[in-house]
C-alpha cells in the first residue's frame, strides 16, 4: 500500500512563516529510528502529520546488536533483527515518512512554541517532537576496559563474536540481553563464561535453560571482574567472587560485557527532567517535562526495555503529539 | 522453536498444597486471549511461569472483528487479523502455555494471597491473575437499537457485510475502527454513510482521505441517529443535525454502530477499582488496586487502545507478575 500522495502539514495556515526563514515547518520530529522512532512514525504517517526522522547512524538502535529476536509478537520462529527493522522502516517509509540521517547536537525552544532542532547538517523547525534517541551499553569501570576496547573487549556480540572461533571468552551480566548473546556466542567461542554479580540470573528462565544445557556454556555466579588483564590484547580478567572475596584469574580472548544501558540524552541535560542515569521522565502519554516534547523507547526512564514496548510507547508519542497539536490549533 | 519441557512452577516447594484440594497451583492465570493475553502468555512461558490462558470464546479478541490491520509494526503490506492472532498463538503456544475455553464467573481471594478463579468449567487456584479480557461495542442507546439487533443492526462488519451486497448501509462512528469498517463495507455496499456527531473526524487522516476518496463513502456530519425504523428489518434512521435540530430520514438496510467500546469487567465490580465506565485502573506497571492482580489491553483505562498497545501491557504485567512472585518469594 505504497502512498504516494504530497504530505500537507496538520494546518497549512499556521501563522509560522517567520521561522525557519522560510524553510519547511515540520508537525513533528522524531529523533531516532529505532523500534520506538519507526512506529512512532508509522503512526504519524498515517496521521498525516507532516514528519521527518532524524537518525544518527543508521536505522534499528540497539536491538540489530542481537541477531534474532524471538519475543517480538507475530514471529513464532523468531525473526533475524535485521529483517524486522527493514520491515518496520519500509512500513514507515510507505506511509510517507523520511529519515534523514544527522546527528542532533541541540533543541531549543523559539517563539510561539516552536522548537528548532540543530543538527550536523543543518537545523530543523518543527511543532512537537519525539525523542526516540534510544541508549548505549553501559560501561563496566574497570581497569583495562578502556585500553582493550577493540582489542577483546566488546560491547556486540553479533558484531565480533565471529573473531573468537574456537577461543575463550568471558561474558559480563545475568539478564536476557546477556545470556542471549553468550548462547550466540557459544557457536564460535570454545568456551563461553558468564560471570555474574548475584546467585541468580535475571534473564528469563528459557533462556536460563538453555544456556545450562549448552556445553560450552559456564557460570561463575556471586562474582565481579576486578580489572582486565593482556599485554597487546585482553589475555584474562581478575574475577573476585563476592562472597568469599576471593580473586582468581580466568584466561580468556574476549571480554563482552552486557551489563545495563546509558541514555543517548546527553544533548538533553539543559532542557528536559531527566533521571539521576540521563533516562527521560515522562507521564503514561509519554510527554516528557517541556510541552509539545514527548519520548518513547530506551532512552526513557521506565520497567521494561523490550521491542514491543518501544513499538506501543511510539505509537502512543505520536497519538500525543496528535492530540497536543489539536489541542493548539484550537480543535 | 516449540520446546517439549515439562512446566515447573516458579517455586516447587511453595507451601500451597492445602489450596485447591490438591489440584494444580498456578503461576499465572491470565483471562482473555486477545493480543494483551497472549502477548503476556509468550512472555509467561518465556518466564517459565507454570501459567494457563482462559478465554470465553475464542483467541483473538476485538480485533479478529476487523479484517485487516495496517498499523501493527512488522508487517508493511498489512496482516489479516485472523493470521495475526494465529501466529500470537501459536508463538505462546510454542513456549508451553495452553488455553483453556471457559468464561470465568468470578475471582475470590483466599488464604495466603492465592487467587481462586470460578468459571464455567471448574474452578483454578493461581498466584497471580492477569486481566486482559477486552472489551465490546458500544450500543447506541437509541430506540430500536436492541429490537433490529441481526436484523440490520450490527456491531461487526466483517461479520455481517456481505449480507448487505448492493443495499446501503449507514456507518456511525468517526473513529479508525468506523472508518475502517466504512472501507470495508464499500466493497459490498451499493452505498455506504458515515454519520458523525461532530465536524472532525477522530480517525487516522490517512483513512478519512481513503474514505473521502471512495465513491461509495457519504458524511452526514455534526449529525446524531435519533431512532431506527422499520417492520421487520431495520428500513432507516432518523438522523438529527446538531447544529440545526432539523430531523431527516435516511434509508437504509443495515446499520453499522462503532462508537467506543465497554469494558468485559462486570466479574471485576465488586473486587477492584475501575472507572464509571468499567476500565480496570492500573498503575504504569499494570498493577490492578489488588496486590497480586494485573490488568492489560482494552479492559483497561488508558489513552489508546490499539493491537500494539495491548501486546505491549500484556509483557509488561507479565514482567511485573513476574516480580511480584520474586518479591514475595524473597527472591
Amino acid at each position: 500500500m505504497k502512498l504516494d500522495i504530497t504530505l500537507i502539514t496538520l494546518c497549512p495556515d499556521w501563522d509560522g512563516n517567520s521561522f525557519g526563514g522560510g524553510e519547511i515547518m515540520y508537525d513533528l520530529i522524531i529523533i531516532g529510528a529505532g523500534p520506538a522512532g519507526l512506529s512512532a512514525g508509522l503512526y504519524a504517517g498515517r496521521f498525516r502529520l507532516n514528519t521527518l526522522i532524524l537518525e544518527r547512524v543508521s536505522a534499528g538502535g540497539q536491538i540489530i546488536l542481537s541477531s534474532t529476536i524471538e519475543n517480538y509478537p507475530g514471529f513464532p520462529a523468531g525473526i533475524s533483527t535485521t529483517e524486522l527493522i527493514e520491515r518496520f522502516k519500509k512500513q514507515t517509509e510507505d506511509v510517507g515518512v523520511k529519515i534523514e540521517y544527522s546527528e542532533v547536537l541541540e533543541i531549543s525552544l523559539g517563539k510561539d512554541q516552536i522548537y528548532n532542532i540543530k543538527t550536523s547538517e543543518g537545523s530543523f523547525d518543527t511543532r512537537s517532537v519525539i525523542i526516540a534517541a534510544g541508549a548505549q551499553s553501559k560501561r563496566l569501570g574497570v581497569e583495562g576496559e578502556e585500553r582493550f576496547l577493540g582489542r577483546g573487549v566488546s560491547y556486540c556480540a553479533t558484531c565480533d563474536g565471529p573473531l573468537f572461533k574456537n577461543k575463550d571468552v568471558v561474558v559480563v551480566g545475568g539478564g536476557d540481553r546477556a545470556i542471549e548473546e553468550a548462547l550466540f556466542l557459544s557457536s564460535y567461542a570454545a568456551k563461553v563464561t558468564i560471570i555474574h554479580r548475584r546467585q541468580e540470573l535475571r534473564a528469563s528462565k528459557i533462556l536460563e535453560e538453555k544456556a545450562r544445557q549448552n556445553l560450552k556454556i559456564n557460570f561463575v555466579l556471586k562474582s565481579v571482574i576486578e580489572k582486565i588483564i593482556g599485554s597487546d590484547r585482553v589475555e584474562g580478567v581478575v574475577i573476585k567472587n563476592r562472597e568469599t572475596i576471593a580473586e582468581s584469574i580466568l584466561s580468556c580472548h574476549g571480554l563482552f560485557i552486557f551489563v545495563g544501558l546509558v541514555p543517548d540524552t546527553q544533548f538533553l541535560k539543559n532542557l528536559l527532567h531527566l533521571d539521576e542515569s540521563g533516562f527521560i521522565i515522562t507521564d503514561e502519554n509519554m510527554a516528557s517535562s517541556k510541552e509539545g516534547i514527548f519520548a518513547s523507547g530506551d532512552c526513557r526512564k521506565k520497567g521494561l526495555y523490550q521491542v514491543i514496548t518501544a513499538c506501543a510507547e511510539g505509537a502512543i508519542a505520536t497519538n500525543s503529539v496528535h492530540n497536543y497539536l489539536m489541542n493548539k490549533l484550537g480543535g
